[in-house]
């Protein structure tokens, strides 16, 4: 265990008290509202902190890609594991029907016929069962059935190839009204078709404290809010203090008045800017405006600033979008009070198929 | 070696005779007008490539981070090194002194008294030289003294200290006219003081092609323009005929007829805009906009596509910003016509201190 203050910059710190405030709030929210919480590990990418989800009592965590899903099975974090991404192409598919043997509770989303075959193929080669969810857009314009029919018309499709067993509908974000009239609409249809549908899975952090309004969700999905970054701080659903991660930097060059350089640039920060006015939120000097990035400089306006930092100084930015920056780096620093309580490697960093 | 057919979507893939040819262009280029070439590892992060640049005639490398030059002194890819970055902190001067030793053309540059007072110490501790150079802003408001009269002040002042050399001067980006005038003003009090400037070190891959409009430059930096870019090709300096990097990706949904989805999101292309309609242009689809990314999904806009890629199709994404892109993976595919000629690891990739 180390001095914080011994930790050379630029850093990514994670403050473990207001991290495991944050996983108990999430848990006790859903809870409390009969939804299961499954936390997207897509925002921290290491196993013991998809641990400590799971002991708090998340019923199964969620992955974007398999090499996230290898990563977590083999540290034996969760049985219960959802992909959410389109899975094409033979090298893929081994590779899932491999982790399905392993993780029986791994279920997969499609929204699209291709897929489906696809799956179900390697289901058969392989002599294994793909249970599946059917992504539908309620709203948000990205990947997704864009219809109730169209749902329940894939899902019924999907359901009779061999070995696909349909498990129920996803969706990202939640949207309200959309995603409720979209659902009902959709569960009407397998309902008067006699079809199960035991998993309606929404997701998304800004949406996490009133998904209880969308009363079909049986489960929940959320990433950022384990660390909480300015987007989630803007939504109105978090404030600084529940912001668990913070980017270590030192002030490099102060080459005029107004201006500060920080030593962290895109290759820490990224340009993620989510209609924010800069790239992050200094926070020992909240007038400051993180402006401006290169790969490696951060250039910092003080013009608002009353207080102005020295060349030398160390500060803390909290950055835009917590769940890239983890990505960017090789481990996470867990502190607590003036200690680096853990080290952790970012397990899954850069499994990117 | 295997058929590039066979890769696994998304991967960062680097058309070598693309590359040699950009790297052979550049070169003839500077030596034509008699400046050094000095190119700047960020791009690629990789030694092997390093060393192609260096049998093509460069004169030594730049790096942004400590972390860069280990490991390209470790690969011995060059001696002649220029760090060009702000080093404070003694974690950093230690490990900066080392590498003095073990490369005893390794540069740094400085733009204010407290760095050049914290490495003057760590050289006189480790009994080492340190060479620098004075960062110059010429007009990109980045870091960088402000004023020529400034320049010659702090190397000086720096030059008084012991152990320290001063080597010259540094800007980037050029820009015309001003670098032009702020070097000729410096430069005039340097000579009028009788203290020689043996470097005046200029930067940037759109300046590249007309460096020698700024005639006192001894060297220029770029690094970019090894593999380029939408960046690059907006700025009029290339074309896509002369862009080596290509994102391979599979589309893996299309939701709607006007809109495909990717398997490369922010996490591959990263979110690096530069004033660009969207975040990389697709070779077999050029029409399409990536108009957003989520972390693992490219949004692809068709509406303006006579033909329209279909669920399973592979297509080539040229990044807005190579430099970035190379860093978010752990290898780049070095390819040939039909084959993947090399697998290189990004040895420096994550090197953020």
């Amino acid at each position: 265990m180390s001095a914080v203050k011994e930790l050379d910059t630029p850093a990514v710190t994670i403050r473990l008290d207001i991290m495991e405030d944050n996983i108990r709030r999430v848990q006790a929210h859903l809870a409390k509202h009969g939804i299961g919480n499954r936390p997207h590990i897509k925002t921290h990418k290491i196993p013991a902190i998809g641990k400590l989800q799971m002991q708090a009592g998340a019923m199964g965590i969620t992955c974007q890609k398999i090499g996230e899903v290898e990563v977590f099975v083999d540290a034996g974090v969760a049985d219960d594991i959802l992909l959410t991404f389109n899975i094409l192409g033979q090298a893929k598919t081994d590779r899932l029907m491999a982790l399905c043997r392993r993780a029986p509770g791994l279920a997969v989303v499609l929204d699209n016929e291709v897929v489906a075959r696809e799956l179900s193929i390697a289901g058969a080669r392989h002599g294994v069962d793909v249970r599946f969810l059917v992504e539908c857009d309620t709203g948000f314009g990205r990947t997704g059935v864009q219809t109730p029919a169209a749902a329940f018309d894939l899902a019924r499709l999907a359901a009779r190839l061999p070995r696909m067993q349909f498990r129920g509908l996803m969706t990202f974000p939640n949207r309200e009204p959309t995603t409720r009239e979209f659902f009902e609409r959709a569960l009407a249809l397998f309902k008067g078709a006699g079809m199960p549908v035991p998993v309606v899975s929404g997701g998304g952090t800004p949406a996490l404290f009133t998904a209880q309004n969308i009363p079909m969700l049986t489960e929940h999905r959320a990433g950022t809010c384990v660390f909480n970054d300015v987007m989630v701080v803007s939504s109105g659903t978090a404030t600084w203090d529940n912001c668990a991660m913070r980017v270590r930097a030192t002030v490099v060059s102060r080459p005029t008045d107004g201006r500060a350089i920080l030593d962290c640039g895109t290759k820490v920060l990224t340009s993620d800017q989510y209609g924010q006015k800069g790239f992050g939120h200094v926070l020992e000097y909240p007038e400051a405006v993180v402006g401006n990035l290169s790969e490696e400089h951060g250039i910092v306006d003080l013009s608002a600033c009353a207080e102005r930092p020295q060349v030398g100084e160390i500060v803390h930015v909290v950055p835009n979008h917590c769940c890239v920056v983890s990505n960017m780096v090789d481990e996470l620093y867990g502190v607590r009070g003036e200690a680096v309580e853990v080290v952790w490697p970012v397990a899954a960093r850069g499994r990117v198929r």
